[in-house]
């Protein structure tokens, strides 16, 4: 059984509010999380969500500014809240660059030395840390949603796409919906998975949506006053592929919002209902 | 009419939260606080409820942390949230010890040099910030009510016992509530204010319900897990004081809470409930 250590548990909203570390295989180092207990979980096996942050956060950031404590405690949810990427790996400069290396995994499978020794957050989250949660604490593994904002809005996006038949629901707050034609994934591609644009594809929710269609309605928020809608985000693109392939999808453009964690806490409560009701609670 | 400068705006349920920065008379320098402006707010003058923080904090933990905003929309409250002391003043150590200076102005009027020059935070919160909010922001002055964690519980106690004509109700979590009887009291108070204790009960939330009573229920969240709890905070020897002179009080003992914002958002709807029935909303 891997082990985990705690870092710290808080009462919060009736439950515990709990950060963690342990030694990640695919990460190849020290990994920390987040995990939501509500009341509920002393009582026997939960429902899951995990929520993917974006670029420079931390496990840290959605748990102290989302707002999901409340809500979560009220309709029974374990939530879950990786951080984005190993950190501290030796790799030089990992650090110098806010929308590349740390803080910035882009929840793919590296494959381009030196990257791909440390960088798995695809693997990490989808695999290694649904497991490692499973075995510590009280979730229903049949009942699993996922969710994220920005760079892990993609992450949700394509993890959801990819294993449609583990998670039950699966949404995001303005998500980079078309890496491979935008800035970040014409920047953060090449140095994680190489030249070759057909290994991209299957971290492209775009791509993605047209070969597998997700059992249920995507729900994605999307605010017009984000500084990053037109140029690296473009849900436009993401919501003609959806209704090119007849995938069923919520996309709500929200007037006068940004990017910011005030934006994402104003619609948490309608993310967590949307699981909420595909985990059927 | 005295001019602020608009840090940041931002969406944020459905109102608007801003950052402003001023120049203040009371302290001297450059201040910053913080304004939740609720929906109802564009359609005429609202409620205001004042919120003063704790050791260490600045106006934005409150802020990102406490959860108001989504409560203040649902029931039409400003919030306003000021820093807690002058900063880069000059004072040579101010921000050395995280229980007295910069971030812990004990919201008094300091006599003592070097600090008379800047701490004083009393009239801050109770005199000039009031009237900037009223000159630039729609709220209804008749309708104002006051809060506050830790040392900003200290202060809204304090502030509301002295200005009971004011303030409609007040409330605080985990309220330093006898200053004079713990080590941050007897910590700061004389460097702030000299050794004659006289002068310190005016500060001294048990000292002042003595003199005059509030006219309402006061309401107090306090955390048994509380690091502080017996150590410095002490709200049974506020209580036995309401009791002796008939001064309402609600003070709540909340099972497994610390004094962390974990803490605080968990209870944040009850206060501004709270305040919100008071106000008559």
């Amino acid at each position: 059984m891997a082990t985990i250590e705690k870092i710290s548990e808080q009462c919060s909203f009736g439950g515990v509010q709990g950060f963690y570390r342990h030694a990640s295989t695919a990460c190849n180092g020290p990994m920390r999380f987040s995990v939501y207990q509500p009341p509920q979980a002393k009582l026997g096996k939960t429902p899951v969500v995990y929520y993917l942050s974006g670029l420079t956060c931390t496990e840290e950031n959605f748990t102290i500014k989302g707002g999901a404590q409340r809500i979560a405690s009220d309709l029974g949810l374990i939530v879950v809240a990786p951080d984005t990427s190993p950190r501290n790996t030796g790799i030089p400069g990992e650090a110098d660059d806010w929308q590349f290396g740390a803080g910035a995994g882009f929840y793919l499978d590296a494959t381009e030395a030196p990257w791909s020794k440390f960088f798995n957050m695809y693997t990490y989250c989808s695999a290694e840390l649904p497991a490692l949660i499973a075995e510590h604490f009280p979730i229903d593994a049949r009942r699993q949603s996922i969710f994220g904002h920005s760079m892990g809005g993609h992450g949700a996006l394509t993890i959801a796409l990819k294993h449609s038949d583990r998670y039950r629901s699966v949404s995001a707050f303005a998500p980079i919906a078309a890496p491979m034609q935008v800035r970040w994934g014409e920047t953060a591609f090449p140095r994680f998975l190489g030249n070759d644009r057909e290994t991209w594809k299957q971290y492209d929710a775009t791509e993605l949506v047209q070969r597998q269609r997700f059992p249920g309605t995507i729900l994605i928020d999307q605010g017009d006053a984000d500084q990053f809608l037109n140029d690296t985000l473009r849900p436009d693109i993401f919501a003609d592929a959806c209704k090119k392939v007849g995938q069923p999808l919520s996309l709500r453009l929200q007037p006068g919002y940004d990017h910011s964690y005030y934006f994402i806490s104003t619609f948490m409560e309608d993310h967590l209902r949307h699981h909420a009701a595909a985990l059927r609670l």
